[in-house]
């Protein structure tokens, strides 16, 4: 039983979940997904389910030993049942005893062949798949989630800093990735929150590169995209380095392309424009320039305790879907000539009552990119 | 359409799924696990699914623009689909063109928000979520599987040697983890398989601590549980350091049933043994030391493409289920004393035809792990 209060945080989180428990006529609803445990809980661990019953103010860890005494020291305010069997069979245990009839489960994170077992355990009847709106929930940030974001930007802006006075030509991508997560690590990052993408030149022009053996050119262009994770939260930020003269005229106006797109891109970020909106106002600059089908993404995505979370920024995005305080976004495009290379720029982006704050400020002039 | 064959390991691993899609009446599976496609076609991406249909050798990987490069470049051989709107979309396009009437879909990773929305797509009647059997056939090895396992395993005792020159008391555990992850790097892994343990004296109680700014201490104890990935697959290991004199006589004891434990384990593992019984080989020597409570999680899991695969070494898993040649496996009994402290040991261990091979081979006599 809950020895200690719930921070005040978390009661307002887990006050909407009960309440849209309630309205959708279920007695509790059951959580899979370890980030939304965490978001609720502050339980930092997996293999674990929370049940958040509709009413009062109890919250349930159905876990087993290996996370006994982190559940204690992470969440004391939650109820937490060691399993000794199968989760299934502890969930229908606490079902019973706590007499619930209508219990609903997060269909966004349950696999089919999870909901197949607990309707086996605990009969189809008293189950449901449900869209339990955490996912909407968890894209407005809180103040405190804000700062952990900003921190986190901080954290790998610095790190980037020392990577400036690091690089060298002759330098592997692996070697430039190892690199700024180390240093990312050492300035108190818990850990990167997506692994790094280091692209040298051609390699640039795949968006998600992975960091090879390839070496950097003494005229070339190296693409970098990494992000720190702290308290939790992502930070995600691209920047491209043109080493000595760079590779070409000819990425040098596609650089300027990409940060004009992604300054209006910016601009648009305020609360009550359309995700798709914000999509075309980047893209618009691009494909004035002529490098539209070489813009082949999504203008951004939110950041949290996911790397990708809600809102997209994307022209497939929900039609009347807009930006709402409290959003915090990604905003970057970019462009990727095959067998070349490729620009993106990124910085992360918080909506606020009236417009927006940039969190990050890593200088992304020509200029300032030039080592 | 496919330019190029596909690699003979390839085509023997699709051999057998598309048998089981045969099998059971399907027209076709669509792969939707990341790590699925990568081990059916070498792409290593996300936001992909991967068609296979149960006849002919064609396959379809319907991925988007961010991907074209890469596909192109790891999985000349498939037919890549980049779609220009929603995946479900793209998805009854293909199935329309193929003139599939049975598709099945992986019902152990599709969520059931996913499987509404094609069923939604595609009309229920033609779509069943069906367990592909992919779970057992990865956990069976081939040769080249067990030489990158092996590599990976290779870098991370590597990383490890250095880090016993390096680790100093006052250090916190999260610059340890940090030296030990860049090292790795360096010494060629792709990244980490899982994030570091760094657990000093009483947080090595928590079998999943997350490394932080606790200080190692002159006469202390540091576990550390940490993996390389390389070629994809993922080693796992855990080591213990005893610092100066340790922390008491009593970690010592320990110490050595814990050792004694896994040895029994190792020495059970050949194929033909029951799952159940590995687990209870070193399981009994805890118990028979009277610390059979403090060792609160199963032996052992596989390792590949994924940290945490098939087979469990468990006293929940299947009665009848038995280790196999090819299986490879952690061996990782713990002893916890909250508050206190914490040991585990863990090596890798290959299922040959007649018994195992220790993949991993740091030392691990109480003498060789002080420091």
């Amino acid at each position: 039983m809950p020895k200690t209060k719930t921070p005040a945080t978390l009661t307002s989180r887990l006050k909407l979940l009960r309440k849209r428990v309630r309205d959708a006529g279920h007695d509790a609803v059951l959580v899979i997904n370890p980030v939304d445990t965490r978001y609720l809980t502050g339980f930092v661990g997996d293999d674990s389910w929370t049940l958040v019953p509709a009413r009062g103010t109890k919250l349930y860890v159905l876990s087993d030993a290996r996370f006994e005494a982190q559940i204690a020291r992470e969440a004391p305010q939650v109820a937490a049942v060691m399993r000794k069997r199968g989760l299934v069979d502890e969930l229908k245990s606490l079902r019973d005893r706590l007499k619930l009839t209508r219990l609903a489960v997060q269909k966004g994170s349950l696999t089919v062949a999870r909901f197949e077992a607990i309707k086996k355990g605990l009969g189809a009847r008293g189950v449901a798949a449900w869209d339990d709106g955490l996912i909407t929930q968890r894209a407005i940030k809180d103040a405190h989630e804000v700062k952990l974001i900003a921190r986190a930007g901080k954290i790998q802006q610095a790190a980037f800093r020392e990577l400036c006075d690091f690089i060298q030509p002759g330098q592997t991508e692996a070697e430039v990735a190892a690199f700024l997560e180390y240093r990312m690590r050492c300035l108190g990052a818990d850990g990167v929150s997506f692994p790094s993408i280091v692209a040298a030149d051609a390699n640039a022009a795949l968006p998600h590169a992975i960091p090879g053996r390839t070496k950097l050119k003494k005229n070339g262009l190296v693409l970098i995209d990494w992000g720190a994770k702290y308290g939790g939260y992502c930070s995600d930020m691209t920047r491209v380095i043109f080493m000595g003269n760079g590779p070409s005229k000819k990425m040098k106006e596609v650089y300027r392309v990409v940060l004009e797109a992604q300054l209006a891109g910016i601009a648009a970020c305020r609360p009550g424009t359309r995700l798709r909106e914000v999509d075309a106002a980047a893209r618009q600059v691009i494909v004035d320039a002529g490098y539209g089908d070489q813009f082949g993404h999504g203008l951004g995505h939110g950041i949290g305790l996911d790397i990708h979370e809600a809102p997209r920024l994307s022209h497939l995005a929900d039609e009347h879907a807009e930006l709402e305080p409290g959003h915090v976004v990604t905003v970057e495009p970019g462009v990727y000539l095959p067998g070349v290379g490729g620009v993106r720029i990124e910085d992360d982006v918080l909506i606020t009552g009236r417009g927006h704050r940039v969190l990050t400020d890593l200088p992304k002039s020509l200029e300032s990119t030039t080592i």
